[in-house]
């Protein structure tokens, strides 16, 4: 199950690294490192600063042909698809989702602190995202004004309290990586944001 | 003392994420993100080459504390100085000067060769202000006019060459720290760059 | 045989950094540090990722030293050349296909699957020139219109078929580097790219 919560993942923010990396008139194969990038991106970094070894792609390459799949799905598809800005953003957020609970649940199983597995989660959600934005020069979604960090903030500490008050029952994991899709979602949705005086008031 | 002078470094590298990559309209956790990986990004990258497991921040989280009280204190203060151009280049040069030294001085510990620890001071003395300057496009401080690797070049050799031909001399490695943050400071203030045979021609 | 293949290619990646990444006005430090990160970028990534320890500059000071005396020879005589983006284009090609081969060579040579083979010859070779191009925040030559990721994904391709279907034959490491090389200065010199169902259709 959380193997193919993984995969799902790959897939999702393979497809996010297409539509937001990719530029007119760049080629198939280059489109496809794109989608593979993004997709492993977040969990290489994470292998490499837990130095778990070896990297989770290495020695399973489903994860490889999923996130090729992925965008050479996107690749045709996406030109085709009118909303794409919100399909991006959807897709950004389940990927997040998946990618920051499972790295915060498998953080804890190797032993670590609770802070740092909520700090692996965070990272390991959004940094693909991150790789895929700097990859083409784009802002990240990071900058922008709804909620992007909160959420996963927040699933993930969701996770590490019910694994720590309530080891054992069921669904920790759903339930955390609903808080960040839905948190997420609706900030999309309805463009939540923090009162005033939580927004940085320096910068352009 | 090695280890109050890091968190201190922490500190002041935080306050330069948060000062030079905080955008008008981020919110307080995304703030702080960015003050925390501004201020581990460094070292992070300096542990995961040398490979020494687990990396700083893993095991005692006061680095990972200090770097979010840093960035809480930044989000509120900073919209508030005057001079805060002034202020980011010097808490750079106060993180870089630490940084670096003390990345050097753990290189030779080590016991890894003399311009490999050079090598190492430099790239986790600005390693994280770069990446801080990546995550929110921002042209990196490397690329400005006054003297900015040079003072670390310097500091960084000063140490490797005390530390050979005076190995047990006291102050070291304040001497060291004192070369870079000097070196550094007085660039800023009286913008000293190199003769123009020195400087590159080409580029926009 | 390897070894000064790779210090060749270390040399050229070293001079793109400082052509593609200089900025009138950067002095000669940051010059060769430009240059330096730009040749062991790639490399320094391959490691990490396969968890190769130690990483192939720190034990063997020869590359960083190749880095740099070829970032000064750069520094002083870029500047006078006519066709500087013609000289970047065809001393990234060979560096992409030197880099790129070796490392699906050592990778395989590690016990590793063909995919994974191929794949960190992919990331090697243009992982260099995508960390050059961020550091100045330009934009990378992967989103250029001409074969770029294809050559490389041709030649490793070739060593790992060459490899295993005929293996102990001489040659192989040359004719995939040369199929790499070949095809990549063809793109650049007669602007060869993709028929346009095959390059994608969104973005700006």
């Amino acid at each position: 199950m959380t193997y193919y919560l993984g995969l799902m993942a790959i897939a999702a923010m393979s497809i996010t690294g297409v539509i937001a990396a990719g530029k007119k008139g760049m080629d198939i194969i280059s489109i496809i490192l794109l989608g593979v990038v993004t997709a492993i991106g977040g969990g290489t970094l994470r292998d490499i600063i837990l130095d778990t070894n070896p990297i989770f792609w290495i020695t399973d390459l489903s994860y490889l042909w999923v996130a090729t799949g992925a965008a050479i799905f996107a690749f045709f598809l996406v030109p085709h698809v009118k909303q794409v800005k919100r399909l991006l953003l959807y897709a950004d957020a389940f990927g997040l989702s998946l990618f920051g609970i499972l790295a915060t649940e498998g953080t804890l199983n190797y032993g670590f602190s609770a802070p740092v597995a909520v700090l692996m989660g965070i990272i390991t959600g959004i940094a693909g995202g991150i790789l895929r934005d700097l990859l083409t020069i784009r802002m990240p979604l990071l900058t922008s004004r709804e909620f992007y960090v909160t959420p996963i903030l927040l699933g993930s500490t969701t996770f590490v309290m019910l694994d720590s008050w309530m080891p054992g029952i069921p669904y920790t994991r759903t339930i955390s990586i609903a808080v960040v899709f839905i948190f997420r979602a609706s900030a999309i949705q309805w463009k939540l944001y923090y009162p005033d005086w939580l927004m940085y008031k320096r910068g352009e």
